[in-house]
């Protein structure tokens, strides 16, 4: 329940976050190869949105705890894992992210899959050792992460990714791949948050319309970026979507079709936030996050 | 608790395992090809000696209920997701496995990969989803099974026996491969049997012990399969360890050596079910079963 602006609360919490992480990977007792490649890919400076998210709505409502990095932090292993996978060589076979080398480039294709299992495998380690959490809570948020981020959400999301590559898919298509991909896990951040947060049923079903909105918002963002952004923010090429024949919004529905879209989310987001009773200004702060992203 | 023998459990079992693991992939709401990796795979006709394991621990000790096959096949589905992966070409490069083309020869190595990950997540949703078992429990089960499975036990394992490849290793690095890349999951096989069985504090001990003569007495079996057994049987050449210049038992102590230390281990892990009160039947059967196996 910090009374600062959105900005403050970004930096001071996504400090934790980046301190945090490796500690949850250094006190392991494994070979020293896993242990780098992990967390050399942790390391390699994301945004840390989905953590962010999650700590917001949790702040929206109590004082952010120690235990609460736990889950945070989880959720991003997790969208890490799935980042080294998806540039591995059979996949993306992407060299470079964030301006980095991929985990693979460095530690080969080997200890990158197993870098990835390990961190999947850990992210659910380190929810089931949260304090000060019920157990209920805790196969809650264990239920329903590995359906957002299992066959049902981001692995099913990859694989229509990887089927639709090369070929035009509808918009429908499109969205499914989005909601399934980032959005399952995005809608995942934000209700781990309600649910550690002691939010309301009524407003849970809120937070879930605002989670699904901002979700696509984030991949819309993402398609106008790599488009229209500075390749040197972004850490990989402009317009490297389009080069490998992957559909995008822009490609879809023009520029102007994609911006569109992009307000009406944005506008659908905020309006999702109106009938909740608890502080919102974070929540706002974020729709207005990822609109401005420069990378 | 049937007072059958330990050919009939296992006859009977399999069977049940075998018809419902496919089933908590069928219901999944994912992409064909992805649903059709998965179940290619679990029904690739394992021993399926994890689940079984577990089910005679419970068997020991409460009659069987139909929950306890969540655990059960999300066991089988970590041990099929360590075979997609390391099946890899990055990793052992193997096209056939039981006498059957590998995942990723079927379905190109980035859907495998992803089903891979898929059945991980998997498992641990299905223990999340175990009717009539205390949150508590299912929470020790999934903090059991991802440190067994995680950086600290099989993919950590895994690694350890990569780096081995080609080198002369000590026979304590050959036991800490083993106790980590195949003994942790048969331990955590024998101990979720004994957490969903309500065993006593003092039995679980001394079936912690079991377990782990259990893991050793399964690994230096297959080295030995390896080098003596029939390669038709088994579904792999018969010394295609040894083609790969890997360390195994036979190897480093000779194969009288490693014949000797099957058999203390056989005679340790009975030696630790002498102290158990319950009925032992299914567990004296498996240490014969693993001395016995011929593939």
């Amino acid at each position: 329940m910090t009374r600062q602006s959105f900005e403050q609360f970004i930096d001071e919490y996504r400090k934790k976050v980046d301190e945090r992480l490796p500690l949850f990977i250094d006190n392991l007792n494994c070979p020293d190869a896993l242990k780098e490649a992990m967390i050399y890919s942790l390391h390699a400076g994301g945004k840390r949105v989905r953590p962010l998210l999650l700590l917001s709505v949790i702040d929206s409502n109590r004082d952010i705890k120690e235990s609460d990095f736990k889950a945070a932090c989880a959720l991003e292993m997790i969208h890490t894992y799935s980042l080294i996978h998806d540039d591995l060589p059979a996949m993306d076979n992407d060299d470079y992210r964030r301006g980095k080398p991929t985990n693979h480039k460095v530690f080969g294709e080997a200890v990158a899959i197993l870098a990835g299992d390990g961190l999947l495998t850990r992210s659910f380690e380190l929810i089931s050792l949260m304090e000060d959490v019920s157990s209920e809570t805790k196969i809650q948020l264990i239920r329903e992460l590995s359906q957002a981020s299992g066959a049902e959400g981001m692995v099913g999301g990859q694989v229509a990714d990887l089927q639709a590559e090369g070929k035009s898919v509808s918009l429908e298509e499109l969205e499914y791949i989005h909601q399934h991909k980032t959005g399952a896990l995005m809608s995942f951040a934000v209700m781990a948050g309600a649910h550690l947060g002691n939010v309301t049923e009524d407003e849970k079903a809120q937070l879930r319309t605002f989670s699904q909105h901002l979700g696509l918002l984030f991949q819309i963002k993402d398609d106008i970026l790599d488009v229209e952004g500075d390749s040197e923010e972004m850490g990989k090429a402009a317009g490297s979507d389009e080069g490998k024949n992957k559909s995008t919004y822009p490609r879809l529905l023009e520029m102007d079709g994609a911006k569109r879209k992009l307000h009406h989310h944005a506008d659908m987001a905020i309006a999702s936030l109106n009938s909740i009773r608890m502080d919102t200004t974070l929540l706002h702060g974020f729709v207005d996050y990822i609109m401005n992203r420069t990378n």
